[in-house]
């Protein structure tokens, strides 16, 4: 059997990144570079413990979202859905170590204006194969929690955008155009926005004042615009009329994500304090308040009051939550999670959507969830001038720039990164494997081997023979 | 179509409590109500971290109670028995910051007995909408944790007890009845309970003495009567024989609860210090001691040993050391597990709950697990007095007629409020209904689109046709 | 109905130690034991916050082990490999109370070499039923938190080990043997590797200089031995060829124990500090370059890219890393991960292994991934003379007699105990058990009720008949 050049090339890949971890030499550390950072004794050990915690929890979103996704799909396409989830967990963490978070969070590379520097990316040598990412706490970014937490912490979540992006494009991307594609988001996508509103420097945050909480722009609109970026580039499938395999996954998956989300929320408090509490109540009734607005509205509209109604209305509520969870009040974040289940549904179902085949609705729930967040947020922050409401016209209008900005690139920048994907290796599978299902006809793997599947496929149908065990 | 009435007043309720919300003026911290309350330099970090993730593990148990009750009912009702769990957490959280809350912590209301001020139920207005519940410790509920991380907690309480319930009427209740009556439970049996067992002048806690770590009285015993009611009040299902669905499901929300159990009982030290280890260490073998119990005691009477009686085992064994998880030993701690494993087996199988209806066995778990757990303490806690062993007879009185008077309160209660609930909305579906299941009856949706299901509905025998995909 | 003397027996036992418990003194605390003993004052709250929570992860780990064992068996042992993890949570955990905890960390037996003393076995006596654990702190083995939560925190590793090995016999283990062999394995092999490794004069970690942070070698290699002496001895199915149950259970599984694996790993840290967030650092990008390795590799030899292999990768890359996690460098850890994953994988394949019907890879994952991570770990580890390459020939040259020892002593001491549990009760299932598969043989429960499974049971065929609920 020919194995193609580009497997062989992957594992080529991996292959060089392992052994040259295995021979990468201690970083020095100069004087320059230690100035950046704190002493052990600035480390608060309560503060390692809840971020150790909020760490594991955003980890566990991914097989969460991997069975939020899973259970939606066609029973050709469960599997392989939940591995596009998966691997994120593999490719983007090796990435992230190697080179990813020196563009998030490296030293700035921008320019001045007035008196200002404003940074767009980091320095890819600040922190290769991590780099001076070590015990110490940074003084800038989290000063009291060891680099490497928060350098994992964040890990987390780049790890998680791409992978919500899977759902738009379910049961028909190639795999191996998939893997390529999420190498080229995170580095020209995902790090550079990171970096813009995250980095202490970044353009976003300090320019556009823009306020992100725990990842409403960087991590939902973004997956959101790159979604249907991904819906646009790979088209309709042939066949997308089917109700979800298993609404159980759906169930699992998103009691996994609420639970991780908490340390994605609670966690970006950065230390175990009143801010992580609130940030923790304000997510938890936004996303009450969406669930239940959202099967109601469901009703409204004729639709039963259904489990995947209730799931989809409590994942949009934390979605809208995320870029405010630490800015604003327990009871206005219930409206929050009010008002964004009234306009996430009604994109959801409106005409514009239907004509796009995003399989899984990420637009309309993250990215739409994502802008709702980030406009509510410019309204309702609390602090002075922090918002509309609170004076801040400015903030605000700098707010809707930076929407306008950010929308623009994730969604242009993922529409170009789809079509180069695609120049090299095709991103959709042939109509043939499409009818058979991405289970079979990318991974060999099937939920239901004894019944149409198998006709497909030889050694399945060897299986059957053999095994009477299954039957 | 028609929509009812009753779904266009749920929905516009969440739209008032969300624009409600909205519009909340902040409170106005009079010295009055901040002298209540402590400085942030009484916050313990540590405290904050542990109680952080303690409140995680208790919101994932709604999720895992999910999967434990879905795995065993009939294939028909495997999503609506789960969706009745699931939004407990849409419905109680709201609740419970609008007013549950208040009336569980609020200021108390009462009278006096000799020289003691006696509570029953809080002030509905002490923190409606949160008002209060900020990032200040309160001195008196918990005070090296903010007062918000504390109703946060609790909040996670409140959530679980009514979804509990569910496994009693699962496979008949209609939804929006369900909806109605675990808002009543949780305003009128639940909070007033709550505030008797755990505010520091509640009538049970300091008149009864009665001592409940972590819920086995607020939680346990009131979600298990109030189940015994809803079984009574609702009937026996017209085909109750059936095997559980999904095992592996019943698994599943095992490992949720008793890992989100370790949230429940050693968090409820408030505190990340020794007893909260001690409370892990005798929540770990009570459990694992009512686990083994209970398999070798099925296999004594004739049954196989099984993961389903291994399942409950484990449950009951969690229920029973709850009240006492913090109070004593471990090595009594397994004695806990043994005996009520036993005498809860007992039940189940006895041939007076064989004439009720109670789907899942809920009061024969959570109920006489709950019984037991209250009795147990009240005979081997730990101290001077503390309980019948150590010399405190009065103690052991007052916990009796405390176990009679919760009994009594939490049965007659439930069977009023069902009564009250059935008179407004029916409780049990149509005959028709109960016949199709209620995946399909109350939220069209199935877990096996394909099969007779289909035979019912039109809309899915629409999917059918046009769905090569799920074939 | 007969019920064979050997459950009685076991419900006697658990009878006895239940009330054993009950009537168990209190232990009395003497000046040389309190000697051994900190105070409250050197308890670290943060400490117990993330052992707190790290106890609960690698409690979680051991339902994460039967979603991934039980996710590849054949449809008609789901349940019933399922319930071999889970029931360790109940057996092991009461033994490790009653007298394993001593075995491992009581007082240690042992000799002299010259002027060290080295210690094979802890004494029996030294903790019976958790006397002198309590809430004050161990000077030698964790000396920031309650001795009680250290305690616990090694009996969630004493739980999983028996686990792990379940996957080589599965599908034709009787469950009774299966409890005797645990119970054996965990008090005579387990018990005393843990000493002679992780107790302070244990005489492989202070003779021998073994390094193993996590538990590589304790855990990992004692199981995979264990599973390659269960499999010779089972003998090999009837019928060994089937495709996995069901792939999404496998990656719930390998997504819970990658989450409580940090818990496993950064919790050996014993403490909520740099080395923590250092070793989360190294299980992360280790387990995320196997997973990538295996699957790249597998595509190589032929075989698709398949959710199955990328969970598998992902796990050997868990193994690999965990003797070494707080050792080495992150860099090094992808390479520990890379390597690892070719070799464990050709091994897998290898025809060798094809001779044993090593049902679930146990020996060629988890044996030959801790042999890996402690060869690694004697060539990598950080620190002076601390392994070969810094210079510590002699370390190294320990390590390698170490291995071999431990090799022996797991693999021959495994065999003679499945001999021994195999005279009193034999430990393979009746062939026509097998043929109907152990969930129903040995459990009574079954995945699929109306299918072949009922052809056999006609306690089933009786349910078939009366329900048409299920149909």
């Amino acid at each position: 059997m020919k194995i193609e050049k580009r497997w062989i090339i992957s594992f080529i890949i991996i292959g060089i990144v392992s052994v040259t971890g295995l021979l990468w030499p201690e970083a020095i550390e100069t004087p320059e570079i230690l100035s950046q950072f704190g002493t052990t004794e600035q480390i608060v050990p309560a503060d390692v413990a809840w971020l150790l915690t909020a760490s594991c929890l955003v980890l566990l979103m991914t097989p969460g979202l991997s069975f939020f996704y899973g259970g939606m799909v066609g029973k050709k396409n469960v599997i392989s859905t939940m591995l596009q989830s998966f691997v994120c967990l593999g490719v983007v963490c090796l990435l992230w170590v190697t080179v990813g978070f020196s563009l998030a969070f490296g030293e700035p590379i921008g320019f001045n204006i007035g008196d200002g520097f404003y940074s767009i990316i980091g320095n890819p040598a600040s922190f290769p194969f991590f780099d001076h990412v070590n015990v110490l706490p940074h003084n800038k970014m989290a000063s009291t929690i060891p680099f490497i937490l928060f350098a994992l912490f964040q890990m987390k979540f780049a790890v998680i955008t791409p992978a919500i992006i899977t759902g738009s494009f379910a049961e028909r991307v190639r795999f191996i155009s998939y893997l390529l594609f999420i190498c080229l988001f995170t580095l020209l996508i995902y790090a550079p926005l990171c970096h813009a509103v995250w980095h202490p420097n970044g353009i976003l945050g300090t320019y556009f004042g823009v306020k992100d909480f725990a990842g409403g722009t960087v991590v939902h609109m973004s997956a959101g615009f790159a979604a249907l970026a991904g819906a646009l580039v790979l088209g309709k499938r042939k066949n997308s009329k089917h109700i979800p395999t298993n609404i159980p996954f759906v169930l699992l998956g998103t009691g996994m994500l609420w639970f991780g989300w908490f340390g994605f929320n609670a966690g970006s408090a950065l230390a175990a304090n009143g801010t992580a509490a609130m940030a923790f109540a304000t997510t938890t009734t936004a996303s009450a308040a969406a669930m239940l607005t959202w099967v109601f509205f469901d009703r409204l509209h004729g639709r039963k009051v259904s489990a995947l109604g209730a799931c989809i209305g409590a994942v949009v509520g934390l979605v809208a939550i995320t870029p405010a969870a630490g800015f604003i009040t327990i009871p206005q974040s219930m409206f929050f999670g009010f008002i964004t289940a009234i306009v996430s549904n009604k994109v959801l179902y409106s005409k514009a959507m239907k004509k796009i085949d995003d399989t899984l609705d990420v637009f309309a729930c993250h990215g739409v969830g994502g802008i709702m967040g980030m406009i509510l947020t410019a309204i309702f922050a609390q602090g002075e001038n922090a918002s509309l409401v609170n004076g801040g016209w400015n903030v605000f209008g700098h707010h809707m720039m930076a929407l306008v900005l950010v929308s623009a690139f994730t969604f242009l920048g993922s529409l170009l990164l789809f079509k180069v994907t695609n120049f090299f290796i095709p991103l959709r599978v042939s109509e043939e494997s499409e009818n058979i299902g991405l289970d079979i006809s990318q991974h060999d793997e099937t939920l239901d081997p004894h019944k149409d599947a198998a006709l497909h496929n030889p050694m399945l149908e060897l299986i059957k023979v053999s095994d009477s065990n299954v039957s």
